[in-house]
């Protein structure tokens, strides 16, 4: 199922049933869980280690280098549902609570037309 | 929206828009974007550094914690799918094309009711 | 040599001797080796990734766990110096300083005798 | 003193007093040292987030970007130097050993004025 049908309550189903199939949720606290999403994190950055941005935007077209990557997107995202369903967070509630706390901080007519970053 | 019906598609566009709103979009590559999931990923785990097994339960209960701790695995999420936006990767089926590589690692039989890690 | 009779100069010379025989002082800039030392970092805590109290103790006293450990941890130490190297920081000296500022932060006193740990 | 006089086992004490002053011994495992350590290794990427190579090269110029990240790398090496103590690691001779395989894995005449990164 495709990101244009699949509910963010499916892929936390299908993470919490991978889950209770080999009895792991004992093991998921939150603190080991952030260790893992911070590991798998790093495991995503090393695919880019010393590339400068002509080498990046290759590996965007690479078709082994984007399947290394998506594959690490995938492991962090699984422990980031993880979490959510150990703490019981909904997850587009937070992402949009984010986005307009963020939207504060950053108004995008400050930003907008501006090559500016956030922080500058 | 909640989990229950707001699909990957829907979250995506959401941040792709905040992205868009700001023109930041210029400044996504994968290597800044894997950067900034480290960074995020880091600042969830200092809500847990130093804290054992039991402040680590205790942090799920304390509501200002949990606040915290949800807004930060949102700050991740949020770039998680600001690099499925520019590397155009389909996140659901990422995360079960995953799934089903990992049940083929760790097969569920071997790890049900032995309170057996991965990797052990 | 052992710790005991070699000075941070020594160390970061033989790091900077093993960057100069392969020409990659050129890729040394300040961003890419601190992703560097955050890839080494988050292996190193892989060492311990779902252990539990108990586990890090036996770790600790494991020989293949601990020279696991001890290899990590000389990867994060090797890019520290060559940051040091790269940015021209006198090692001893910042880490004089950064324990004098944590000293004003976190008055000995207030901490000694009570088990309480930074930040509490 | 600076790196020239400063011996590993110099730091490592000064580390271990500032330790021993606030009886932070007790809370330092593995495991949450190496924690820490990937911690600080974010904010000193921090420093450098969403950087281009123009960027990082002036931050490296700029007194207070150097500063800051000065302080960042002392808070890293602290945690090392920490967890050299706790788990009683030479951290002379670790970088030493690490050098020499590492010298193995990468010989100098297949990358010396090839301009050829690790792993390339």
């Amino acid at each position: 199922m495709p990101d244009s049908t699949t509910t963010l309550a499916d892929l936390r189903t299908a993470v919490a049933y991978f889950v209770a199939e080999r009895d792991w949720a004992q093991f998921h606290n939150a603190k080991d869980l952030a260790v893992s999403i911070c590991i798998e994190a790093a495991e995503l950055l090393e695919e880019f280690q010393w590339h400068d941005a002509a080498q990046v935007a290759a590996a965007g077209r690479d078709l082994e280098a984007r399947e290394r990557a998506r594959l690490e997107l995938a492991d962090i995202l699984v422990y980031c549902l993880c979490l959510s369903n150990a703490l019981e967070i909904d997850v587009s509630q937070a992402v949009q609570d984010k986005l307009a706390l963020a939207g504060c901080k950053y108004p995008a007519e400050a930003y907008r037309g501006r090559a500016r970053k956030p922080g500058q």
